[in-house]
């Protein structure tokens, strides 16, 4: 049986920066009574652009971190992290629980479009890798996956410029040789870095109505309450206050971080509401 | 007197990326009989979005290393760098003479537009410290000075979108507030990072022909030139081989610096040209 101290530990979440702040807003949303510490690794962001060694040894100072803050869960929120880093944190970490996004969001385009033909939108490392591509073709073998570096789509979102003639300018070069002929158009079109879920208006302005736009954080808060069920660790009652605690850890630039990151939370955050760690 | 083995030393050159690539190009048209050793961060770039904290950490651990390389002069060839941690790399590498891009850069924007309107690029860091505006008023006391964070050209810039409609639309949003009315036109626009003289073209084409482009790249030639001459360093003579020696290091990613590189460079370059350290 679980102890009660085991349940009342904080779900731990990390990111290499602010991306991962959708996927902390889903988990809230789904399990309301839970504490969260989120590490945000802005002093070495990006990761997308980062060879597998470095994105390894980044995610691993970054779990043993939060691992000392006595967590009860891992959620590697980070698909470039997620796709180099899962196995190996979760075989270093073990008992502890650790759970990404690539099979969360793997799993939602599946569902959504089986069989389908798969565009998934990711940093160049997560695609070298081809998490998606692994992770959707185990789930489903009749489907169609490919898998395109867009790089420019998070400096995008970081800048706040999500909307408009520009963001979809941008959105239409990456995405035009998929849309240019109707036979081959995409079926779904996976939002691989969580970075993306903000830019969602352009590229639903570009895809057009014809295309399921699969973004992984819902999912992924579904995958969270599930494990955590399963190790009977879900908190049923709010904290004592009747608030759930949220702990924010950056690496670097706590003002930039409050200020890109409210976007993402969808809640406006200070400077002080961030606290600076060394790893 | 300067010995010969002193001479014989190679210049070193250190940045966050791929980006003082295009000052190590005009570095070697200005010195071709020199060696040299560029160091690229890509591990932890970009620095422009980082803490001035980070960055001068970061920049000491790459000066430390160039200096075991045994150089005779240090470029820091990346403006945010220049910005943060020019003056303490000179006292800390003293008597090793140490050079950084933006008074350079602030000296070719007052030469070229005396008592005029300058407009400088930069990343958010190199902005906020005020570094070009301080240096172009040290100048010129009649200067006026606007300096405007572009975070989203860098990434342009690394994608090698340099040219066509979306390049110019993205400068165009950066640009128009200053070229709105006629009477307040910048007289010149400098490029504040490394990363933006290949998208010239694109500044060009939205600024019109009123407005000169200043790079700081050909100016940190010369001015290198003279620091060695001062101090008896210049090599006058080419190696044993007739060539020049080039050394190419990065933390991180050999192929994508080199993918990238290659455009800043102005030469193609391969994975084998670029040797990963460790800092």
């Amino acid at each position: 049986m679980t102890s009660d101290s085991e349940i009342m530990k904080p779900v731990g979440i990390f990111d290499s920066g602010v991306g991962g702040l959708t996927v902390l807003k889903a988990l809230r949303e789904r399990l309301p009574n839970e504490d969260f510490v989120y590490l945000g690794d802005t002093a070495r962001l990006p990761y997308g652009t980062k060879s597998a060694t470095s994105i390894l040894r980044y995610a691993r100072q970054a779990a043993r971190h939060l691992k000392l803050r006595d967590i009860k869960l891992l959620v590697i929120a980070c698909n470039t992290a997620s796709a180099v880093a899962l196995l190996e944190l979760q075989e270093e970490l073990a008992p502890l629980p650790v759970i990404g996004v690539v099979k969360p969001g793997a799993f939602a385009a599946v569902e959504a479009c089986p069989a389908g033909r798969h565009l998934v939108l990711a940093t160049e490392a997560t695609v070298n890798l081809h998490a998606y591509g692994d992770a959707i073709r185990s789930l489903d073998e009749a489907a169609d996956v490919r898998e395109l570096p867009c790089e420019l789509l998070v400096a995008l979102a970081e800048e706040g410029w999500t909307k408009g003639e520009i963001a979809e300018g941008i959105v239409r070069e990456y995405l035009h040789p998929f849309f240019a002929a109707e036979q081959s158009r995409p079926d779904s079109i996976i939002l691989g870095c969580t970075h993306f879920p903000i830019l969602r208006p352009a590229i639903r302005a570009v895809a057009g109505d014809g295309t399921r736009i699969i973004d992984s954080a819902g999912t992924t808060a579904t995958a969270v309450e599930e494990l955590l069920r399963s190790h009977g660790l879900v908190r049923e009652e709010p904290g004592s206050d009747g608030r759930s605690g949220l702990e924010l850890l950056a690496t670097d630039g706590a003002r930039r971080f409050a200020r890109v990151g409210g976007t993402f939370l969808g809640t406006a955050l200070v400077a002080a509401d961030v606290r600076i760690v060394d790893l």
